[in-house]
């Protein structure tokens, strides 16, 4: 693989060398999650097909359900104007994007009251998702 | 309008005070922008009812659409799982989010064979959104 193909030099870094990359269900159109990508992350989600990201938390490339299975299939890939934004068209294997065992990440919206109320259901318990560790 | 109410509390913010904001079109369910917000754009886009940004290039509050015209009415507000992003349900007035004239800031989409495509048409031409100067 080409360390810097064209396509990957019309993407605009931020200072740590990173991107935010929302994931798009294909289908629904839900927004399931936002996280980060370097280049190697992105080369490897576009070259294999299934979403990689890079955890800022743990410094390492984060294959994206390689412990519970929800994988993130690429149906394709945008680039906004600034070229500092991506969004993943995907395909949620599982049905869940977020570690809590929802759906999707955002599953707090603020009500008339500004109150953050959850608003969507457990699917599977983070147990069951990851065994007795999280992640 | 309190300097830190619960609601607020519950937001991580970035090193620079930051988080991203997503606005999604509540009714086609597209993407059309990803920009950052700080707890004094995001207090105004709640008690205003239209989203109000931070540029980061200006260093300013930024009253999107307040040039061109084209506003992001709010729907509703959702936090992730992190506490650290934002999505927007937002109706978008005049039917264009992007400062190049498009619906949507992501209208590049990678093709089969690793190059950047428009995807989509400008709706406006950008001296028509702005005048003479860009923004």
């Amino acid at each position: 693989m080409n360390a810097s193909p064209d396509w990957l030099a019309e993407v605009t870094w931020n200072e740590r060398g990173l991107l935010p990359a929302i994931a798009q269900d294909y289908r629904s159109g839900r927004v399931l999650m936002m996280a980060w990508m370097n280049s190697e992350s992105l080369q490897q989600s576009v070259s294999g097909g299934y979403a990689v990201y890079w955890s800022r938390s743990r410094q390492a490339l984060w294959k994206k359900g390689e412990t519970s299975g929800n994988r993130q299939r690429i149906i394709s890939v945008s680039l906004d104007c600034d070229g500092d934004t991506l969004l993943l068209q995907i395909e949620q294997e599982g049905g869940i994007a977020c570690h809590t065992g929802r759906e999707s990440c955002f599953f707090r919206q603020l009500d008339a009251d500004n109150q953050w109320q959850s608003t969507e259901p457990v699917l599977r318990l983070p147990e069951d998702l990851y065994g007795v560790s999280d992640g």
